[in-house]
């Protein structure tokens, strides 16, 4: 008897009707002949409106006690599937996190999974329960305090829980039907892809594919737990997410994602000496403010420009921190700019094929698009550009490298010079 | 420094204002010197809204999970009181029912609470922090299932915490300012109580008032806690209940609840011999009917008619039962009505005066009223009358026995023929 995993989110589980639909995939999962354990999300936008209700009574909540908030959001979403399971004659019994044994270590808010203790699971499991557990919920190992694990966390917790298990395999259901080679509302003709290593899956979700978080995949990887990423409202097979190898499809990029998310800081003429970045970026990290890409050019007249991206929503406290440091380190001027767009090129293949940066950039000139920051790793490339410019960039971006097509009809170079080295 | 339990109900926490005054109510006992435990049930019609979504999904949930689903409800309203009481610089941590080990049996739905193992609330209690705990949920002691202790449960839980704390009295606040001597929509001037015995509160509760369940004061009976039942929107004294001494009045009737919640059902014409009741109250029993009154008259030519009420919502369940049995029991006829209501007079003193009742049935008589059940306690008498006579019949009982006048100024006996026995 295989195991199953499956998580679903919070649009799969959004009102009665769609958990009924779950229901009944996961009942037909059990059927077949499968031991299957599901990991819910809070039903639709039920944690905004927890969250919004808890700064109605306190500007400022203690981070324990949203977490016992937040955490009645799956503890409904999980009995009310059980509930729909029961009723189609299949026995169910639901679990939060705690009882679940995801322990985690004290950080309220943002935990991090130490140890799954899955053993009131595989008893369930044992006595013929399909076994539903709350997501993004866990508990600390000696003060048995109630945990979240913050955005993204039901993906977590069902990778976890697969990995504790011995799944084959974690399907994590969506309301897309998988990873697309660029954003379908932006790149009409996108494609879906149907497998991603676990590198380029880092890289798209840190570049801004929504569809699976960075730590879920990080955590993937590290346990080897191979991913399915696939729809709950269709049966057409999704995106298989596993370790890079030889039989997978090896192209050169795999997609063009994009992140609007991002405001951009700049210090202006800074000496041009050691320590001043890193003074810089220690009283950035001792406010809780997310660094993202960090560029600094080479000096002219000693001074240099030190530019950095953070979240829109970081910005203000950002450049609060920025300004106090302004005369410290001797900065002519603190900038911010929040209408910006980052766009980036992933693929696992780029290691090993030149030019793919310059087709890239050129894609953009002939755009008409400007790039004002850059930044790469062995397998992605990205550019900040004005917000208004996303679209066009994307699509330049997509139609250069016949991302639409599948693999292995891309024949011609993205530099124009030789075939694309695809090996299957 | 005093150990105060209070408890408030649904409205007093019924949105993010009403929790911020409950919490500076909470805050001013804290800072009176005071160690606060505050048990709280789920926000308004919190608890009604999860049924009717589970209804959408299932039509018979599984207990199990209803439980895990509606204990939901008191946990947003726990950590959202939390968060107002810190938000006033005074520290809260809130628990659920299974954290401030609240042991039940295993009946979900209706669980009775076995043991109170109020260690961590103790702890959290010494750490300084004002301690908020989820009411109507426990957990069972070997298996670690969630549970709720059914309709009035969060006094309940009030009332276990402060007996297993050694608290002085448990503050039940409600949105009534105590225990009225009849209801006041029905009786504009019924008096509030300022003392009620445990006794006369059980017969109260047992008869429609709705401002204690039945098993919370019998809890508060068995372990002596002293109950002040007031109002969470004023600052005036509501009503203590608490064991009869004394010190306390002796009025000979305190008040006089009525109840429109329940229907008759009535066995016309069975054979007048033994064994035919307990067949038919097996019968019913058998099918988890809730049978309050029961009456049977002498016989007439060898049969006897059989009447008893039972909840509105129990009733098409009863017949069903009943003309299941209506040849066995040689019945000629099953009949229900759910047009009565029933109209109490409860006291203490009732046992040691006579008259009472003629006095009852005369008022009622005198109103017009046409009585027709009678059934009674040593400290009760209840009469089933029609509906529509409700607010009459109150009234009249009610003007009877003098009830909108403290008792020490009532001094001509009901039945008009002596003093009224008021002892201090």
């Amino acid at each position: 008897m295989a195991l199953v995993v499956q998580k679903y989110g919070g649009t799969s589980v959004g009102d009665a009707s769609r958990i009924r639909r779950v229901a009944e995939r996961v009942v037909a999962s059990r059927l077949a002949g499968n031991d299957v354990v599901v990991v819910v999300s809070a039903m639709g936008d039920s944690t905004d409106d927890l969250i919004a209700l808890a700064r109605r009574v306190s500007p400022d909540p203690p981070p324990r006690e949203m977490d016992m908030l937040l955490t009645a959001g799956e503890r409904i979403s999980m009995s009310l599937l059980a509930m729909a399971i029961a009723d189609l004659g299949v026995t169910a019994k639901s679990f939060t996190g705690s009882q679940a044994g995801i322990i985690t270590d004290t950080l309220h808010g943002k935990a991090r999974i130490l140890d799954v203790r899955a053993g009131r699971i595989s008893d369930a499991l044992a006595e013929g329960n399909v076994v539903i557990v709350a997501g993004f919920q866990g508990v600390t190992s000696t003060s048995k305090e109630v945990t979240t694990l913050g955005r993204g966390g039901s993906d977590t917790t069902a990778v976890a829980l697969a990995a504790a298990l011995g799944a084959g395999v974690c399907e994590i259901y969506t309301d897309v039907d998988g990873v697309y080679t660029a954003d379908p509302r932006v790149v009409p003709e996108a494609r879906k892809l149907h497998m991603v290593s676990y590198e380029e899956m880092l890289e798209l979700s840190a570049c801004g594919a929504k569809v699976l978080m960075l730590r879920c995949v990080e955590y993937a990887r590290r346990t080897g737990m191979v991913l399915h990423v696939r729809s709950s409202f269709t049966e057409v097979p999704g995106t298989w997410v596993r370790e890079e190898d030889e039989r997978m499809e090896k192209a050169i990029v795999s997609g063009v994602p994009h992140d609007t998310s991002e405001a951009k800081v700049t210090l202006v003429r800074v000496p041009d000496k050691p320590g001043i970045a890193a003074r810089v970026m220690r009283g950035i990290a001792e406010h809780g403010v997310n660094v993202d890409m960090i560029v600094q050019n080479v000096s002219h007249g000693g001074t240099t420009d030190i530019s950095f991206t953070v979240p829109k929503a970081d910005l203000s406290r950002a450049m609060e921190v920025l300004r106090g440091l302004q005369d410290e380190v001797g900065a002519a001027e603190v900038v911010a700019d929040s209408d910006i767009a980052k766009v980036s090129l992933v693929g696992a293949g780029m290691k090993s094929s030149p030019g793919v940066a310059a087709a890239m950039f050129d894609a953009l000139a002939n755009a008409g698009v400007n790039i004002e920051m850059i930044s790469t790793s062995t397998i992605r490339i990205s550019c900040v550009i004005r917000s208004s410019d996303v679209g066009v960039a994307v699509r330049a971006i997509h139609d250069r490298f016949h991302l639409s097509e599948e693999a292995e009809f891309r024949h011609d170079h993205p530099d124009g010079t030789a075939e694309l080295p695809v090996v299957r």
